[in-house]
């Protein structure tokens, strides 16, 4: 703040979550600032139909680059702070909800610590959307009184693993994976390590809303079959518990469903 | 579906989440289908900003009663199916989302086994944010790998209590209390016992994004006397977790604050 004195005053930085990637799941807010905006700071999480809506001149993607690894955080958080320096009106544009392991708490205590005023959008986020529009409830009066929300990025079998698996399952309620394609194995190997009935409901969803939408639905003991099948590639969300056998009991009254869904569920049922 | 033959096409029920109560946080399609719906069924939960935003001839309100008790679920469930099979287009509008302990999971199974067709139209969850539009991310690199969002409606001094603190306090991550403010004694000496430390800082946040939004800060020890400081009343979202003391990092700068909000965290800070 020691160049506060010599600069514009400067602008706000909106944290945005986009929700899982229908536009029509923007809130009205988003929307409205996404249309205002002098700058858009976004990654390729909110999805080709939210994308191609925005005008690229206002836009930078701070998402994969060249070479193909992220954009570090600390330079998006600079960043972000040299725009608001000069006047400008930020969104920054995270896929589901900024907060929900978006790193907007980061981003939030970096600008606070320079000085830029921020608002916080919160947004649709994936961790229950993508269970909603699959059929999936993610909390049910019968079966669940907690959902646990966790990444799947970690790795289960290290023991520095900061996810306790163990923990999770004994709390009984649905488990729901965001980014866990790729550790589906390990982190259901985990869970039936743990205890948990073999024959426990699982269900991913890739791309939940996305036009590409595709469901895998299982057990612990299936699942990775079940994803294999379909071909579940990431983004997608897991969903670990009772809840998920709610699918096949609805899916045949769900409008969300598209056409051009493929699913496991569909072939077995 | 025995009547199938003889009834014209049912419509169908939307099942719609109004998000916390600002109605720039209403998604884009929960917008245009209150606009279109035939009825609008709801409770007070969605706040008064949205309410007020619909017109009252089409509304229902299927929250309290007369009496001061709530509509049963099995009366919802079957006006709704009633209303589609007149061939209404129908909004069942829930507070935050409808699938986070909004009973969403128990009208899609009713409406599918009554053969009327539906979609899930998921919204902002108040669990994450509540917590967000008073500056707390519920995930944070530094502090927490996991949330998990439970009820507090439950009495956890009770043997049967469906929610496990124990379990849910050795998991390590941010627990996140809906409908917790009456209980607040009781599950925060449960957390106490378990083995949390009595300093984990602690969040109510009250009514969200209404124009009377309230937020009291503490730790574990002192939420309770924070609460009764600042006069927390129920709707209200509790956060518990190293992540709600980000809060007073950010709230100098942080823009979502109303004027008109009252908070413990001003006064101590």
């Amino acid at each position: 703040m020691t160049d506060a004195a010599t600069a514009p005053e400067p602008g706000t930085v909106y944290l945005v979550g986009s929700g899982p990637g229908d536009p029509e799941l923007l809130t009205v807010k988003a929307k409205r600032l996404l249309e205002r905006a002098d700058v858009v700071l976004h990654d390729r999480l909110p999805g080709p139909k939210i994308l191609e809506g925005l005008s690229a001149d206002r836009c930078e993607d701070v998402g994969k680059r060249g070479g193909g690894e992220r954009t570090p955080q600390p330079e998006i958080n600079e960043r972000l702070v040299e725009l608001a320096r000069e006047g400008n009106s930020i969104v920054r544009l995270k896929g589901g909800d900024s907060f929900v392991f978006g790193r907007g708490g980061e981003e939030a205590e970096f600008l606070a610590a320079h000085g830029v005023p921020f608002e916080i959008v919160p947004g649709v986020t994936s961790a229950t959307a993508a269970p909603a529009v699959a059929g999936i409830p993610v909390t049910h009066r019968e079966h669940t009184s907690s959902i646990s929300i966790v990444t799947g990025h970690e790795d289960p079998t290290k023991p520095e693993s900061a996810v306790d698996w163990e923990a999770l399952a004994a709390v009984g309620g649905t488990i729901v994976v965001l980014m866990g394609v790729r550790r589906l194995p390990d982190y259901t190997g985990a869970l039936l390590e743990a205890g948990m009935a073999p024959e426990t409901p699982v269900a991913l969803v890739e791309r939940a809303t996305w036009p590409n939408q595709q469901v895998a639905a299982g057990t612990l003991e299936t699942i990775v079959d079940a994803r294999d099948e379909v071909g579940i590639e990431p983004p997608a969300v897991t969903v670990v518990g009772e809840v998920a056998a709610t699918r096949a009991t609805v899916l045949e009254f769900l409008a969300n469903e598209t056409a051009n869904e493929a699913t496991a569920a569909d072939e077995e049922v």
